[in-house]
């Protein structure tokens, strides 16, 4: 059996007020491709269809059209959950309808998990989950976390799995020791949200979706997909795919990845406005974080920057090496407002005040005592 | 052939801040029922399952689970269209899995409309629409009222339908000469969004949805359903019901209603505060609007009645049958202000101020000039 595991479309997506729909449309036909490729067996999708629980209705047209080019138009079975952005009850409208085509799309979890035969596996779909929704699904106050909610599904799989066949759980969680992204979206504080890998001990293979990174955990069994798209900065260094996984009866054989090619990649670029104006960059239609290494004001750099990189989503200045050492509140104290402005000014310009520009700011200063006496 | 005819459902309305959807799951029940009873061959929806474009997630969950006892555990085909209160994209989701199972959903309306064959009888779903809708499917530019573009539509269907076979057309639209009610929301100024029954000629049975009383238009084949709940109190008078539909062949045998019962029902009930809290009208926690006919100011009345009839929804105060004869501008200038205020009092109260009361407000006014001139 040979599959192909995603995650992570976020369909309807907006980065830094740029739609990415067209993106994804580009990125789901080249998946088309793969799968038609590889001849698949089936289709995993780990979660996050959708970017919001409600997304806009161009983007319900998008997944309708993709789901049924897959599932209907090339008559490949389809395993998918909802994630932590899809809405469970929106997502799981109609799943009644879409098993007899063996789009099996699960968008709550219940009391009860159960395995999908298919071929030589069976399947376990666990959608994204809070602790609360198990805690009250298996009427088990015991379960806080999020480790005892995955620990109580997975528990109740074991009892019911067919051992003689291979084991697949499609599932949405952040595994510990696993690399976020920043388009994850981090709400929870500290590591309360994480599951251990020990929670997936014994399945054939465990694919994940909710960590962006294609490398986000290295496991022998357990994998995240990541996304097929870059969704900010922190993942300009990925190369995206999706993964190609071969089990033989119930042994896993291989997983590989069928990279990804964007329309329009995700970078960051550095150099001065005069340097990046003078010799472009390649593919300057990308979508770009510039990092300005001027010193100094710059007047409208981001209009100057548009006419030659049009799709730049995000501009930074250069960042000056913080001093290390911060000054004592009794230091800050003791110095005066031309000095604190001064420091100040360093700190966000990474130049001193010139002399004049000290003078001036002592006449403002003066003024500003003046007034205030008055 | 029998078949149900419905619409209007719009799950997940709010009247007056309470949500309509346990009322709604009620009266789908006894739907259930009844088609069950009628062992009716088919569903038909005429539009507007939803009250709004997104729904609520629990609306959502009941037309979902609605539908699967229809369609999926009695095995009732069902024909559907969207209303002007549907998005007709998000409706449209999931449509062409449905199909295996006889559920016919149409959300959009195309170049071309097809013909649902079904039993003796072919079904057309035309969804609701704008006539820029069909104006650009049909590129037809002379396409400028809903009454060419419905004429458009029909007049297509008509090139193709097979005249040998009984012919149903399910519609979300507003015939000229219906009865609307306050819940339809009108947006349309004048007549522009009325179409005719012409359009309709030649059909066997045309099942519509929008205007929610039953019986808002007398025509031997053109039906609506009225909804099946009211939604406001201008319904307060209709007796809800579906439609059974009974067919032979190609002609039209009888149309009856199955009438329905609500939970609570919707009433509007007048009297005094005292006569209304003394002598309890029958089923106190029915849905109310209470006309009350005191004069004079009372204190909290809406407290005092809620603690006898927990769900009114509107509370309106007797009103006086105005002065025929209005004062023209010269008169009015001739009076003074405790003239004039007395004037409004009693269109207000419908009762002259007391002699106490003209003195006091003759010293209020009193009062007011002599800090106007300090």
């Amino acid at each position: 059996m040979k599959f192909l595991h995603t995650a992570d479309l976020h369909l309807g997506k907006i980065v830094s007020g740029v739609s990415m729909l067209a993106e994804q449309e580009y990125i789901l036909a080249q998946i088309t491709n793969i799968a038609e490729e590889e001849q698949v067996d089936a289709l995993i999708l780990a979660g996050d269809l959708y970017d919001r629980a409600v997304p806009p209705a161009d983007a319900v047209k998008v997944l309708n059209d993709i789901l049924v080019k897959w599932n209907v138009e090339l008559g490949i079975p389809i395993f998918a959950i909802s994630g932590n952005h899809d809405s469970a009850e929106r997502l799981a409208f109609g799943s009644q309808w879409y098993e007899s085509s063996k789009l099996y799309m699960k968008g709550k979890c219940t009391s009860q998990f159960d395995g999908i035969p298919f071929m030589d596996a069976e399947v376990w779909l666990v959608p994204y989950h809070e602790p609360a929704i198990i805690r009250q699904a298996f009427a088990d106050n015991s379960i806080r976390s999020f480790e005892d909610a995955m620990q109580a599904v997975t528990k109740q799989i074991r009892s019911k799995w067919d051992t003689s066949k291979a084991q697949i759980l499609v599932g949405h969680a952040f595994v510990s020791g696993g690399i976020p992204s920043d388009s994850e979206r981090q709400l929870a504080i500290g590591n309360v949200d994480r599951v251990s890998t020990d929670c997936f001990d014994g399945f054939t293979y465990t694919a994940l979706g909710h960590l962006h990174h294609p490398h986000a955990i290295r496991h022998p069994s357990i994998f995240y997909s990541g996304s097929p798209l870059k969704y900010s900065f922190s993942e300009a260094n990925d190369h995206k795919s999706v993964r190609i996984v071969e089990l033989e009866g119930k042994e896993l054989i291989s997983v590989t990845e069928r990279f990804l090619t964007p329309k329009h990649d995700m970078r960051i670029i550095s150099g001065t406005l005069a340097e990046l104006t003078e010799n472009l960059v390649e593919n300057p239609d990308d979508f770009f974080q510039v990092n300005l290494m001027d010193e100094g004001a710059l007047i409208d750099p981001m209009g100057k920057l548009r006419q030659f990189y049009p799709n730049i989503l995000h501009l930074e200045r250069k960042k000056q090496t913080l001093k290390e050492t911060q000054d004592s509140f009794e230091e800050i104290m003791k110095k005066d407002d031309l000095e604190l402005f001064g420091q100040f000014f360093e700190h966000v310009n990474g130049t001193e005040l010139t002399e004049t520009q000290k003078q001036k700011l002592a006449d403002v200063f003066e003024q500003a005592r003046k007034e205030d006496a008055e």
